[in-house]
C-alpha cells in the first residue's frame, strides 16, 4: 500500500472538539431563502469567516497547541505561512501562553504582517520562495526548539478542521445531503470528510478549487499527488498549495469529487454572498457556493452544507470593481 | 402643548413584537474583543443588516401592514421611497398577499429598482424631488384606495421599528447603558428610545447623525424641527431626511443626546465593522459606531447597544477605495 489508511479516528474528532471548544466560537449556520431559491436547494452555510482570527484554521492551530505536551509546548511553535495560518497559530499559541515564531516573505501584505504582530506572532522574514521558508524555519526550531505546526499536512491540524463540518451536521438540523468544502492543501476537506464519515456517513462530501489552481482536481483524477500549479493566476490565494501527504490519501478515499470554477464564477459567488448574506468572506471561501450555482454540484432538493472559510479579504482590492 | 405626548404605550410594542415575529428575523447580536478593547467598553452590535430585505425598515413596514384592517389591506399599500423602506413595505406587503405601490424618482439607482420589483412591489416613477414624490403618491393613493404607510412618520412604523431594541435589552445579557441609533426620519431612534423608557429604563438611548445633515441635531438643540439640510453631501444616504412631527416629540422627551460624525469618522468606522465583525452593513449603519469610536459618547466601561440598521450598500463604491 503506497499510502497509509491509518487516518485519524472518530474519538480523535470528538476529543478535537473538546479540546478546543472553550477557544473557538461555535460559529453560526446562516441561510438565505433568496440563494435557495436561486439554486433550489437548501443550503447551510458554516459561517468559519466569523471564527476567530476570521477563518477555520483557528481551529485546526488550536488543536495542535493544546495538544502538545507542556514541555514541547514552553520551546514555542513555529510555522511559514503568510495567511490564515499564520494569524491562527499566532493566537492559538498565546492563549495557551506560549511563543508562535512565523515565517513569512518579506513581501508579504502588510495587513497580514500587522494581524500576526496583533496576535502575538514574533515574524522572521525570508525570501518569498518556498525554499527559502522552509530554510528559515528550520533555522528557527533549530535556534528555539519550537515545534512545527504544518497548516494542513498533520492529524492535529486535520482533527481541528474536521470540528467545523461536526458542528455543522450537529446544528443544521437536518440530515445533510453533502458538504462543500474549498481545497488548497486539503486540510479542512479531509477534516470534513472525515467528520462526515463518522458523524453523517449518508452526507457526500465535495472538494471545490479554482480552475486556475487544479492541481487537487488533478491529483483526484490521477491518484497521485500533483504539485501545486506554478504562479497561478487565481485571486482565491488561500488554495495555492498542493496536497499534502496525510490530506490525499484522506480525500481519496472519502471525498466523492473534486469540482473546478473559474475566475468569473468565484467573483459573481462572493459578490452574491455579500450581498445577500451581509457577510464578508474572501475569495477562496466563495469556491464551494461558485460551485453550487454553476451547477457544478447537483444540489436541486438537497440539504447542502457550505463551509465558508475565510473573512479576510484585502478589502483595497474587491475584485468585481475594476 | 405644541405637540403631542400621547406617545405609544408599552402595550403597543408589545403588541408590535407579537405581530411581526413570525415574519421577521431576530436578529443577532454580535460581539468583538477586539473592537471592545478598541474602545474600552463592551459593545452589542444588533445586526439588523441580517433583517429580511436587510434593515429594520421591514420591522415597521411588516407592523404597519399586519396592523390594517382586511378591508383597507385588499387596497394594497403605498410610500414614496428610494430606499431600504421601497423594499420593506414591498415585501411586508406580499408576504400578507397584497399590493404595495412604490414611487420612486426616475433617477433611482437600478439596484434598488430591481431588489423593490423582486419582493413584487409596483413601482411608478416620478420627478426627483420631494413635491413629485408627493403628488404621484396622491395621485396612486387616489386612483388604487392604498393606504399610505409612511417611512417613519407613523406610530406603526415606529412600535415595529421599536421591536429591534426590546429585542436587543431582551438578548444583550446585560443591563445596557446607553443604545445608539442613527438618526434620519427618527422612525429607529424614536421608538428606540421607547423601548428603553418601557422596558429597560435605566438605559439612555442616544442618536447619531452625520454632520453634513446634522438637521436633527440642530433640531434638538432648538427644540423645534429643522428642515433636512438641501442636498447634504454625506455617504450615509439613509438619514437624509428631516425629523417627523411624530418622531420629533418622543426624541425631544426621550432621546439624551444627538452626536454627529464626520464623513472620514463614518468611512472608518465602517471599513472596521467589515474587517472585524465580517459584516457588509451600509454608511449609515456605521454612524453609531463612528460616534463611539471617535469618544463623541463615552462608553469606558459600560455596556452598549448599537443597532446596525442595515446592510444595502452599493458594493460598487466603496467609500475607502479612492
Amino acid at each position: 500500500m503506497w499510502y497509509t489508511n491509518d487516518f485519524p479516528s472518530q474519538n480523535a474528532i470528538i476529543e478535537a472538539l473538546n479540546r478546543i471548544k472553550s477557544f473557538i466560537h461555535r460559529t453560526p449556520i446562516f441561510t438565505s431563502e433568496s440563494l435557495n431559491q436561486a439554486v433550489a436547494g437548501n443550503l447551510f452555510f458554516k459561517c468559519e469567516n466569523l471564527q476567530k482570527t476570521g477563518s477555520f484554521k483557528f481551529r485546526g492551530a488550536s488543536n495542535a497547541v493544546l495538544s502538545l505536551s507542556q514541555n514541547e509546548a514552553s520551546r514555542g511553535v513555529a510555522t511559514h505561512s503568510s495567511g490564515n495560518h499564520a494569524q491562527a497559530l499566532s493566537l492559538a499559541a498565546k492563549l495557551r501562553g506560549v511563543t508562535a515564531h512565523i515565517v513569512m516573505p518579506e513581501n508579504a501584505a502588510k495587513p497580514k504582517i500587522a494581524a500576526v504582530k496583533q496576535y502575538g506572532g514574533i515574524i522572521t522574514f525570508c525570501e518569498p520562495n518556498l525554499e527559502s521558508r522552509e530554510k528559515v524555519l528550520r533555522e528557527v526550531m533549530l535556534k528555539t526548539g519550537a515545534c512545527e505546526i504544518h497548516p494542513y499536512n498533520d492529524y492535529r491540524t486535520i482533527c481541528g478542521q474536521a470540528t467545523a463540518a461536526k458542528e455543522l451536521i450537529e446544528d443544521s438540523g437536518v440530515t445533510l445531503d453533502v458538504i462543500i468544502a474549498p481545497v488548497g492543501g486539503g486540510g479542512l476537506v479531509s477534516g470534513t470528510a472525515l467528520a462526515s464519515r463518522y458523524f453523517s456517513p449518508e452526507t457526500i462530501v465535495v472538494a471545490a478549487e479554482p480552475e486556475k489552481a487544479n492541481d487537487a482536481y488533478l491529483s483526484f483524477r490521477a491518484k497521485s499527488i500533483f504539485p501545486a500549479i506554478p504562479k497561478p493566476d487565481t485571486i482565491a490565494d488561500g488554495l495555492l498549495t498542493s496536497l499534502g501527504t496525510l490530506t490525499f490519501p484522506i480525500i481519496i478515499k472519502h471525498v466523492s469529487e473534486v469540482v473546478t470554477v473559474s475566475e468569473q464564477e468565484i467573483i459573481e459567488a462572493m459578490k452574491l454572498i455579500w450581498e445577500r448574506l451581509k457577510l464578508i468572506v474572501e475569495p477562496s471561501a466563495a469556491v464551494p457556493f461558485a460551485a453550487v450555482l454553476k451547477n457544478k454540484i447537483d444540489v436541486k432538493g438537497k440539504n447542502v452544507g457550505i463551509i465558508l472559510s475565510g473573512g479576510n479579504p484585502d478589502l483595497y482590492k474587491i475584485p468585481w470593481i475594476v
